[in-house]
């Protein structure tokens, strides 16, 4: 497989490279392309030095092109780079809302990314770790309502969230008052509610992305979904609380059987012997983890449950590459 | 006001010196008490140098004590302590399920202090800080259904967690591996799903008091509540998301308008100027924060909100002054 890589030098782009590599992809011929800043780069990839070119404005000669360069670049370009044929595999939010434009998790709809017109979007990092666990369920018990609060890490916003995390923390350390540009206030030992711009509803793009995409990817037009969206001090995992009711009955333990045997999904539900998502263990992990299920005492035949995902695999780089491997 | 302090070394009854001063609290004799490992030590009230002594196991002289040692010793000790008249408010979970034991949020329930037998309990913090923005709703709106996903800081753990914050920050970021002792797993840059011991329907009991406590304060016995409760690397101020199902008609509008005349509550909440609640914000501040209002896209007639309140401030020695003040 000829692959191309816009972005690369980024937090998820370098991500893209170990994934690729982790999971053996068929890589015949590789191109990295990074911003006019980052031309130039060298990057190693299976004992190889490449040299990282400027993104290009033309049609990019590959069979798939992996792109993780914002919003802004991949709506301009897309489709240009995709002119000839390649595949664009976009991570950012530019085509996903898009009625032409697959969104998928192949865990949930490989079969939707069969109908592409050049253009396969990668869903949202906080949609993509909930959906993963939430899909299983919604299958054996029909979701009807869905409430979720996330627990979002700075890798959300790059490599440069995560530095502004590490660098900002050192100077309150060091008596400092922490500032940065990154996020809109200092984020050591602060929580943000805001993540993304403000809709007219009074939530967040962030929100209504969790909304938007679940139904596009679930087919789910109707499914009922709220989300409080929060940034908080941690790297690179996202966490995410969820309430969800359903239309059949559904107990703890059956949940518990069901996504036991769900891809990409690792149940840690052990409270016994304090085993539960967290961060720490869910960072650089491929499976998203899923616990502390319970039967909800709020609502009639709800569960509640927990996950951590890493943002940066499966809420970002490695679904991109398992949509590519529908491919191979 | 002849008052004896339990616990006045710990994080939170150095807060209770800090509030008895800011409030100009009458204070005609102060006594203060710790643990035998404390006994000894110095502190400063009004300018003035007090020895701590340790906490007897007999009867305080005194018109009120204010108790934050933990909850065995103030289950073994609280009816000695008030045993020759004294009124013991005890910051405690020991007495708050007593029915004989008002439990009390001065802006919610004042009149449930008169009805005392010597002990009046304080609330848990994240109850204190999410029921004070409750109440006003639940007056105005009627809450039939309350779902809650909490932001915890260190210090619900005591001065120890936020020094086990800060300190396995320090080694995480000089590149040694965070450990600790007071909590489960290492706080830095991580996330606990996990406060309090696990109850057998798989909730945590930190999330059972939310229940618990909301529906005695309240005096709501069937108001259905649901918690998740999270430990985040934050200090002081606990954040909460919550959705609330309300019986009568609630616009975003309306609530924020119930909100900005109630007491303890500040709203903050101008998404357009980037304003919120935050721990950032809120800490050290004696209201609660209240934003993100917005009607919420799942339920019919419900809205979401956030919350920011000091841990330490409402979440206990604040709250626990007000019960005092209402016997000066």
């Amino acid at each position: 497989m000829r692959l191309a890589i816009v972005g690369a030098t980024g937090a998820v782009g370098r991500e893209l490279l170990n994934v690729l590599e982790d999971r053996n992809f068929p890589v015949d011929e590789l191109t990295l392309y990074a911003s006019s800043r980052s031309a130039g780069k060298t990057v190693s990839f299976r004992g190889e030095t490449l040299t990282v070119k400027e993104t290009p404005s033309a049609a990019i000669d590959a069979d798939i092109v992996l792109a993780s360069a914002g919003g802004s670049i991949s709506k301009k370009l897309a489709r240009t780079w995709s002119s000839k044929g390649a595949l664009v595999i976009d991570n950012s939010s530019a085509w996903r809302y898009d009625p032409d434009v697959p969104l998928v998790i192949p865990e949930i709809n490989p079969q939707d990314a069969k109908n592409h017109n050049g253009i396969i979007a990668n869903p949202n990092c906080t949609t993509a770790i909930l959906a993963v666990a939430l899909w299983p369920l919604h299958r054996a018990f029909k979701a009807s309502a869905v409430i979720v609060s996330t627990y979002q890490a700075t890798s959300g916003a790059g490599a440069e969230g995560m530095n502004e995390l590490l660098h900002e923390t050192e100077n309150y350390l060091n008596g400092k008052k922490p500032g940065g540009s990154v996020f809109q206030y200092p984020i050591p030992f602060n929580v943000i509610p805001h993540i993304d711009s403000f809709q007219d509803n009074g939530y967040t793009r962030e929100e209504m992305k969790v909304v938007w995409e679940t139904r596009k990817i679930f087919g789910a037009a109707e499914m009922k979904i709220s989300c409080t969206a929060v940034r908080i001090p941690t790297l690179r995992a996202h966490s995410e609380a969820a309430t969800v009711i359903f239309e059949k009955p559904a107990s703890a333990a059956a949940a518990r059987d069901v996504l036991a045997s769900s891809p990409g999904v690792k149940v840690v539900d052990d409270p016994a012997n304090n085993l539960y998502p967290m961060p720490l263990s869910a960072s650089g992990k491929w499976d998203v983890e899923v616990g502390r299920i319970r039967k909800n005492i709020a609502f009639e035949n709800a569960l509640d449950f927990f996950v951590s995902g890493d943002q940066l695999l499966k809420g970002a780089a490695l679904n991109t590459v398992q949509i590519a491997e529908l491919f191979i």
